[in-house]
């Protein structure tokens, strides 16, 4: 039983016309006034697109954060006019009549891509081809996880994907969509914008795809319809609601429908119309209203639609109010830690503090997993096929598949750039808090995600292993040397890279705390110390960085270092000591916490004596701290395949290293 | 007509056994001895690859460079045992006994994933999952380019892959096989290792995919055999040699085959089996040999597969002697650049220093292109469906498709992953010097393939266009801010961001000129000026970074900048000047090649006064430069949708903002 599918009458051949076009003319004045923009997809869009709203999409403008709203992403995001013509049409406060005469303009909520967060309605930030394709398989995997735990009668809701060819000739969409079909997401329906033209010109000139075989190939629904024909597409649209499978609904369209010489061509997707075509369109339509003026008809009718939602809404929230689940339901969907987590973590940091193991820290990130993971029922883990090297996954967790949709842990395969959109749309979707992994030097392979995460500011957890040459024998394809570095210079992206099993503790709870944006462990493969060996209840790694080892005397030098490298600069510190160079040892589990501190603290942490920073990557993101006098232990190439002992060797990241580097410094 | 499919003999069945065992024990031994690897997949797939290198490959050991061999490309490169077996076995001299010993281990030729250029025989680098694949893509593509050239006496050879479930997992794998499908490639044969098997376990757990099905959807021809059956295997392989189509062979294989207890397991996939294991091996096929020793009769036997291809190699060199077209293929293949280059780019800087234009660099860009395309033939260039935008054809380039592979010129559709990876197979391949382009910002899209062409130095050229916020409405998503320091991080990448015409022109001429990794030219979208209106015939960006603007007088602060901030940076001077402020203005095209520079000419360029960075990214990338009393004026987070002008003084790019910063610090 699908809610969605029986939730709206068809309108009238008059009705859908008059709000189609006001899409299609929306949409190309906003182009034409922004003087920029693709009007192209909204209007060989708008038929489809009258039709969900109207029909299918179960939605209430005035409660856009309703938690059982169906999702509408626009994986096509450059046809943004397309989604805010609908959200203004179908009465979210949010967006003005101002804002749609703005588009595009700085300051304005209109951006030339939906943002998520700067408009209600916006349910993710696309531009970026295939990203909310992907996204899409995380919200549907969401929606069946929390159906588990709360029942049809709070989370029972679909989402909807608008999907041009170029999303789907990216590799995210293959991965994304082979991973939807094994799962069996049959909430996931993709309405294809099947218009045959990308930005070069025809799909012929590059694809001679039969992309109908290829969805059936990952074990999806296909079905097909006229894109400008509201029956036809309703119909279509009402087989592919009633499937157990994803579908794909191919929506034969015509870009730019409606442009007298335009339409159907290349030169509609990125441009304005231009004075004359808009003027025939509006001939050719006959729409003889001004720019951005909707007769009351027309406005009447479009908030109608946004009106369908608003008992269904009620009923829901009465449903919400009498559930015994209601607390916990609340508590997941607002993503609020459990209370009981902060003393827990503390336990396990005092456990390591005492017991002092030695062991990589992607297995101290094991650790503290079999410690979260029952407490923190939202946590839902996965590993793009390296589980048992990312040490992501622990034995509580049993495995979300298409018969267990409850599971709590998901192997993703070899799709890391589909994990981590996934994610992104997992936490979009609220009601569970994502995480998953692979080798850090595959960050590469789904950094576009990974961007967006950062840029939507929202709580994902990437467990990166295998941080450095320390990984040994598999060699430099396999040895992450710029990626501390690369990671670090993406806005809002928190990287940990933490020392020992006490800073993987604080890293995970840091994580988790940071609802404002993704974080990255860095985690090694190989075994390192336990070097926070008196117990702190405060996040020491709060920071960023602190003084770890403290100088014996006035400091005369400071090695700053993170993750593995820590145990170089321990047993450094303990010769220059021997030799009576009172030297620090400052750990940095975070450097990009440490760079957001007062510049007081990070002084005094950092010292100012001689600095010398040891980390198996390259210097780039160091080099703010580094004066003329100070020194860089680190990489500058590729790493070697060899043991790890032989390449720290090799690459002079050596405790003697150190030690002369501080002597020829003081 | 094909040579390859009709060039071996088939073995007997016990010569057939005998080698592949020899292939499976070498690979288990040497696993074992290094206590780390991958056994399984090479003991999986050496009957495939004795089939393979007996019966079809074309390729001659003595002559590893031979530019009409076949190629022989393991995408599954964690399966490198597989590799050097072959290689060691059919006589490759590069590879001694001593260097299977030393498997994985620092200083040998071994490593754990084949390195191109460590050791001949290894045609690419691979490890990361579906590199491989679209590296012949390159590789396929350039063949019959080169066949339109040189015909069919010079080049007519075929490549053959290696690729396993997770390489076809890899949203690469999509992009590339959809392009390969779209280009009609059949000189391209993929023996997919079918073993159902990946590192979390069977692939039951993570697809559902008909990935034959999948594969017919891309226009492949597509057959089946057991993998383990030397006849069946044959057929099948012949059947794919005489298709039209790129073919797809799935091989059905076991896993780490032969291993009593672990063959069809993932425990086979990634560690050394063990002793037990690798004695019950043995005892299993009867193979009393000490690990390394190959009977003489085996090793006269795998010579003799080597021997194969010593006559049609030196048919193929009488040929290319007797050829008309020798001059010219050997100096294509070589890479070296006609000498007329150098002429026709300074006469073209001469005309922009003196027409002085105020266009986009990427405008620039097209303008020396059509220079050079006509001059360097060997250029063969295209874009991810951002033809128009990234400036990357001229009138005179015919387009490449499967009706004309003698054209220049690629449509590679919304797939920036897979151009890159084939323009790596292609600069592999040598006889084309390939380029291509998309949005700066997408670069994320295609990062793990430019670092492999980092990490194998070979000549690559990407046209990156759209490198700031200065793009304007598009937005965030769009606008790259960390991707020059994060692309400046890579190892062996030269990232340009020139300024002008003239820096355009010298930027791509040193591109060229580069034949020991890939370069990037970070172009404007947005109309910048011309600032070299003085011709030089020396490439002032050569060493990265020069004095533009001298001060007037005894230099009191420089203004450093790239690009399209150049144009502020003068504006600034010219400010700075008229208040008496001597300040010189430095242009770095390229920081890469600036770093590359003696201390001296560094200090020397930069000077020892104020020191202000204007650059409209982060500033990690700088910060090596930048004391406690200099400045940086750029971004330090996500940029937002808004016109160019907007966005610079919202984003406080100014000239005002230069001349305070000065000002504040002298």
């Amino acid at each position: 039983m699908t809610t969605s599918s029986n939730f709206g009458v068809a309108l009238s051949e008059e009705e859908h016309l008059s709000l189609s076009n006001a899409i299609s003319v929306l949409s190309m004045d906003a182009v034409e006034k922004a003087q920029s923009g693709h009007p192209g997809m909204p209007m060989g869009m708008s038929d489809v697109a009258v039709v969900l709203f109207s029909q299918f999409l179960r939605f209430d403008p005035r409660h856009p954060d309703w938690a059982d709203r169906d999702r509408f992403i626009l994986s096509a995001g450059h046809g943004s006019m397309l989604l805010y013509s609908l959200l203004y049409l179908t009465g979210y406060k949010d967006l003005s009549l101002e804002e749609l005469k703005n588009f595009r303009r700085l300051g304005y909520k209109t951006a030339g891509h939906p943002e998520y967060g700067a408009l209600q309605g916006v349910e993710t930030t696309t531009g970026p081809l295939g990203q909310g394709f992907a996204n899409a398989v995380g919200m549907a995997i969401a929606e069946r996880h929390l159906n588990v735990r709360f029942g049809d009668d709070l989370i029972d809701h679909r989402v909807w994907v608008v999907a041009s060819d170029g999303c789907l000739m990216e590799g995210l969409s293959h991965e994304a969509a082979s991973l939807a079909g094994h799962l069996g997401l049959g909430r996931m329906n993709v309405l294809w914008d099947d218009n045959k033209i990308s930005i070069d010109g025809s799909t012929d000139l590059t694809s001679s795809d039969d992309v109908q075989e290829r969805f059936l190939s990952y074990g999806w629904h296909v079905v097909e319809c006229d894109g400008h024909d509201p029956k036809h597409i309703a119909c279509a649209i009402r087989e592919a609601a009633s499937e157990q499978r994803p579908s794909l609904i191919d929506c034969r369209t015509i870009i730019g429908c409606g442009a007298p010489t335009k339409a159907g061509k290349s030169i509609s997707h990125g441009a304005p119309l231009g004075k004359e075509e808009v003027a025939a369109v509006r001939a050719a339509i006959n729409w003889s209203h001004p720019p951005f003026v909707i007769p009351e008809d027309i406005s009447k009718l479009g908030l109608s639609l946004g009106n369908r939602g608003a008992k269904e809404f009620d009923c829901w929230t009465e449903r919400l109010l009498n559930s015994s689940k209601k607390e916990n339901f609340n508590r997941s969907i607002s993503g609020v830690l459990p209370a009981s987590l902060t003393e827990a973590v503390n336990a396990h940091k005092k456990s390591m503090s005492i017991n002092q193991p030695r062991i990589a820290t992607r297995v101290s990130s094991q650790k503290i997993l079999e410690v979260i993971v029952p407490i923190l029922v939202e946590l839902l883990g996965g590993s793009a096929d390296l589980s048992s090297s990312n040490n992501t996954k622990v034995d509580s967790q049993e495995l979300l598949n298409r018969n267990n949709y409850g599971g709590r842990y998901i192997h993703y395969g070899v799709r890391e750039h589909a994990m981590v959109a996934a994610i992104n749309g997992m936490a979009l979707h609220k009601g569970v808090i994502p995480y998953g992994g692979t080798f850090l030097v595959f960050t590469d392979y789904c950094r576009p995600s990974i961007r967006l995460a950062a840029l939507m500011g929202i709580r994902c957890i990437f467990i990166m292993t295998h941080d450095s040459i320390g990984l040994g024998e598999d060699g430099p394809t396999h040895q992450p040397v710029e990626h501390l570095s690369s990671l670090r210079a993406i806005p809002n992206l928190v990287v940990f890279r933490p020392a020992d099993a006490v800073e993987t503790a604080e890293a995970w709870q840091l994580a988790l705390q940071r609802r404002s944006g993704p974080s990255i462990l860095a985690l090694t493969r190989q075994n390192v110390p336990t070097v926070r060996v008196r117990h702190s209840e405060f996040n020491l790694s709060s920071k960023g960085g602190y003084v770890l080892a403290n100088a014996k005397g006035e400091r005369r030098a400071s090695i700053i270092a993170s993750g593995s490298e820590i145990e170089i600069a321990i047993a450094a510190k303990a010769q220059l000591d021997l030799e009576g160079i009172h030297t620090a040892v400052v750990s940095v589990p975070s450097l990009d916490l440490f760079m957001a501190q007062e510049p007081f603290y990070i002084n005094h942490v950092f010292g100012s004596s001689v600095r010398v920073v040891v980390e198996a990557g390259v210097r780039q993101c160091w080099d703010r701290f580094l004066g003329d006098n100070d020194a860089f232990i680190g990489m500058s190439g590729f790493g070697a395949s060899g043991s790890c002992q032989e390449l720290y060797r090799h690459f002079k990241i050596t405790v003697s290293n150190i030690v002369n580097a501080v002597k020829e410094r003081i």
